[in-house]
């Protein structure tokens, strides 16, 4: 049988466990031209909140009844399709199903000798896709360049202030406890980390950049975008990347107050969205396969076990009970 | 004797008749190397505010004491300066009062039998500026975009709209009053004008421009920011340039609710200061004077006078009783 997740209802606030529904069905059949992929694991994003709001975005939003839509990795398993066949590993928009007939739209095989697959839809997948696009494209670091990162220790935020260290960069992230922020520091080698669950990030901040930030890769929104904003330097570039912070909000987001250090600063504030970089992925992946290769960039997977245990997981997002790039195995 | 005008204290909050006390002193002797010009007129601008704030900004703040920054224009009526003589019309930064002895340092010789004074403090000089460079250089506009200007009866943004519409663009600007409207729309040629004091501004601009903006010139923050963001297309690109909704609050500035529209639409908001632009501004005026001897640029200056009006007529700066560029004569 085929366990398929699917969106019950569109949450107010903080998803609860009967947003969504677990169902059960057989295991399609393909037809002429598609292929049968038996899903292994599933990627958990943050931006999985936004695409359950029915608000026009970057991508429809997952409607009533539909799959939850997820990244996904898996074996293709039966093949009608030209250029998938049996024993290929494969990554897409599977969504939250052990099992999708599909006609290849969207998905491309990888290698798992290479790295192992719950990588591709971490470090090597949407997730370190969107770091690299996002702080060398939007945020345009140089050496020299003081880079402040939240979310420091997620699965983009840990990708973005290596790269930023990669290329001669001073790298501060946030991160929420002690022991995130020893990872951030210890095993990724950030400069600095702020605790901003245990810290003043205002304080810790001026501390770690006396002269100020010159690129701010924001993942969180709320207060700490506020923070970055007041101690940005002339021609700062802030990267919207995503607002954790603010997902569940029940009322309006908070908006940037401090945005006029923007006019001040003659800086910029871009939002960014992967996709538009997907032509470049090749090149992405090469570049960042050969930088794990020397030892210079580090990838951890969080991976919990079973569909069934989807909205525990889940809620890991949001309560910061994870380290690195969340991952749920479905495929039983 | 020379009336200076000096900062008394710092305001919180909108600026009181004793934020500044006018004092007499002798007209001042200058020294070898310096010229007395006589300021005929000086530029009220939104951005007179934010100097009187004790922050860190683009410039340093007035301090208490200090006579109050000001654009000024004026002739030189003694000289003993190699580059100024006697006769010249000369504008800088003068700041309210009467006369002033200088090295001639941040000021420059204009030709008033091309235009009339008041003007090169206004279209020709930094709010003109500002909309030149604000709206080509930061906003990027190109033939075909829908373009939102908020404060479009001002001095900078009645200039951003027009030259928009030189450049092909459809133009929206938002004023207070019907009568303010009628002006932007019937003599400066703007596709639109939404009256932000009796319209539905989200209602409005959906009319105006069904299909979203492609540019908004930010004059004014607070609410019409947060409509513009919600209505913006991909690739937009929003220019602060002021907020002058928020310059008199005594709490925190409105931050825009709705930045993540940013990320939705990857979309950029940029911050902008004229000084940037110095060393083109010769290009501009150039451009700008074409234009008007064309008749495709027009420029409004609401004149009042007397040195010892500046503070009813600074207020009008914040209570839209005024049409256009408003300029103070302080000679007598």
């Amino acid at each position: 049988m085929n366990k398929q997740l699917k969106l019950a209802k569109r949450p107010v606030g903080m998803p609860t466990a009967d947003t969504w529904v677990l169902e059960e069905s057989p295991i399609p059949t393909i037809k002429e031209g598609e292929f049968l992929l038996r899903q292994d694991y599933i990627s958990l994003d943050p931006a999985m909140r936004g695409w359950m709001n029915d608000a026009k975005s970057y991508i429809p939003p997952v409607q009533i009844g539909e799959v939850m839509r997820a990244g996904s990795i898996g074996e293709v398993i039966e093949s009608k399709h030209p250029n998938f066949k049996v024993g290929d590993s494969v990554t897409g928009w599977g969504g939250v199903q052990q099992y999708i007939a599909t006609d290849g739209k969207g998905f491309y095989t990888v290698d798992t000798k290479l790295a192992p697959a719950p990588m591709y839809i971490g470090t090597l997948g949407m997730p370190g896709m969107t770091a690299y696009f996002g702080i060398l494209e939007v945020g345009k670091i140089k050496e020299g360049d003081v880079v402040l990162v939240s979310g420091a220790a997620g699965a983009v935020g840990s990708v973005v202030g290596q790269i930023a260290k990669i290329k001669g960069c001073t790298v501060v992230g946030t991160a929420g406890g002690p022991e995130k922020c020893k990872y951030v520091t210890e095993e990724l080698g950030f400069d600095a980390c702020i605790d901003y669950k245990n810290e003043n990030v205002y304080k810790e901040l001026k501390k770690a950049a006396p002269k100020g930030i010159d690129v701010y890769f924001d993942n969180v929104g709320g207060e700490i975008l506020d923070v970055a904003l007041a101690q940005i330097r002339p021609k700062a570039r802030i990267v919207i990347c995503g607002a954790i912070s603010q997902y569940n909000n029940k009322t309006a987001i908070k908006g940037p107050s401090n945005y006029l250090s923007l006019l001040v600063n003659r800086a910029t504030m871009t939002g960014m969205v992967v996709m538009d970089y997907a032509k470049d992925y090749g090149t992405a992946a090469q570049n960042m396969g050969m930088w794990m290769a020397q030892g210079k960039l580090k990838s951890k997977e969080d991976i919990y076990t079973g569909i069934d245990n989807f909205y525990q997981t889940f809620q890991r997002l949001f309560n910061g009970k994870k380290m690195g790039k969340l991952v749920l195995k479905i495929s039983e």
